[in-house]
């Protein structure tokens, strides 16, 4: 099935659109959780990174729709992380979650191949077994399309960066050249993958990265790009919020996933969970701030119509 | 001492600036050494790329001044790979080479932070322990200045995506906005990280990527970004001849490497290599191949003066 049509399958039988982002950070983890595996070497540091991921995995699996671990995270810990990050890709897919991989990747031809390959397909597609990865569009519309045929070819998909969540995002991607935004460019051409790639549900297996920070733009976009899958971070520690986010969906509240990534997995560390759960139930302030986002998205956008027809 | 002090002084001890492309492809290696290591399995194509990698290096390490490994292709064969890449970096930088890792890296804020901390920095510094990293633009100023700092206070370099090889990267690059095209935007933006990262041979250590098959804009950029160390890609398979990077050079021979993969790895494979040495002796081709491309460099380009002064 398109992957397409498998995150819209997988956001209806939910209810909801939220994409956990596995971001560890050591220095966040529960101390009772390091403390277990060590954190004086890299090969320790990756354990309570894989331990942690899977707690978290074990709380959301029968929650959300989807994840997406960060790849910077692991990679700062040198192979060992790498090693943790196919283990935690393996293990979130077993437990029936759409995994993306947010690596950010991209290169010329053949190299864009390899990405891909390796990458994209979950089971014994490749040996990363994601479902899906972020990828840069710097290098061009020939950098993009190894990714896309090979991600249709195994029921996989990529999600384009156009508009992105920081500040300095509107460096480059705000100049204007023959009457658009750069982001307009890449989108326009995003939506055109995306068409070329299109499921049943009226999506394509190519998406798009558009921040949670810039409301307007999202909106823009989401009827610029109605192909497009949107792939919406800044959501809550970025400061976006659900009325932020609304703007990505469609009538029928599909069209968008929102990320959070620290706001659920170190919600034991801030209020309102802190004084709850404290360190040692942060799995249940990871679950309670997801059905908290899970709430606040339905409440203040179409997402509140999934699973309702 | 400063990056671009440290290659500044490999290249003029080597007198000559040949960057080593590490890309290797399964279907390319030589028949022989797949055979001693198998090729069933992603951790017997691992041992593969390493076993491949290590032995060009041993033939280049007393010839040229920096290697730079492929991400892609090693990220191709999942965890495994990862593992290999990291002893491949290791074992380059023990034979007294710099290594720049080709990852076209780049994310947010902290995470960006994660990449350079994970990445930049040789010995143990960090745990992949390269000199170097490429980087792409596209998310702003924001996201290059954490790869700026880590790599200032380590003794590392950037090479930020400026110009790329590939046809399709005219796409975006080449676009118009402010009198100006966005490749000039980046390079311009790139000058300036590198005047705030200079070392006394007058470059800084935040270099760019400049593509081989745009001889014309290599030498306008080369006027533009005085400050900025040069990554030449497109030499050789993709086209680019001498003459073509000639413009990338000052005039001492500074400011340049040039980069060749394919061309020099698998030499053996064509001719006029392939009859002089054939598939058994691939590491006399990788030599000859090299020594070839420096006597190139040398004749057409200002590069003939290094090492001289």
């Amino acid at each position: 099935m398109n992957y397409a049509d498998r995150l819209s399958a997988a956001v209806e039988r939910c209810g909801n659109p939220v994409l956990v982002g596995l971001d560890p950070r050591l220095k966040s983890l529960p101390a009772g959780l390091v403390a277990a595996t060590g954190d004086e070497t890299p090969a320790q540091q990756a354990a309570a990174y894989e331990e942690f991921c899977r707690g978290v995995i074990d709380v959301v699996a029968s929650l959300v729709p989807t994840v997406k671990p960060q790849a910077a995270f692991f990679e700062q810990l040198g192979p060992d992380g790498m090693v943790a990050l196919g283990r935690v890709i393996r293990y979130a897919s077993e437990k029936g979650l759409l995994v993306i991989l947010d690596g950010k990747r991209n290169d010329i031809g053949s190299t864009a191949v390899a990405y891909a390959e390796g990458i994209l397909g979950s089971g014994d597609q490749s040996p990363w077994g994601a479902d899906a990865l972020t990828v840069s569009p710097y290098l061009g519309d020939d950098s993009l399309r190894p990714f896309v045929e090979v991600a249709v070819r195994r029921e996989a998909g990529i999600y384009v960066l156009v508009k992105t969540s920081n500040p300095g995002g509107a460096m480059l991607q705000d100049l204007r050249a023959d009457g658009k935004h750069l982001y307009e460019h890449v989108g326009g051409f995003v939506n055109q993958l995306a068409q070329e790639s299109l499921g049943q549900c009226g999506y394509g297996a190519v998406g798009a990265v558009v921040g949670a920070t810039w409301p307007e733009q999202l909106a823009e976009l989401r009827a610029a790009m109605p192909q497009t899958w949107f792939l919406v971070p800044g959501f809550g520690s970025q400061g976006g919020t659900a009325a932020d986010v609304a703007g990505a969906f469609d009538e029928r509240g599909l069209g968008a996933i929102v990320n959070n990534s620290r706001g659920i997995l170190f919600a034991y560390r801030r209020e309102p969970y802190a004084e709850r759960f404290g360190e040692a139930r942060w799995q249940e302030a990871v679950e309670a701030a997801t059905r908290d986002m899970i709430d606040r998205l339905a409440t203040d956008t179409p997402a509140g119509r999934l699973g309702k027809s």
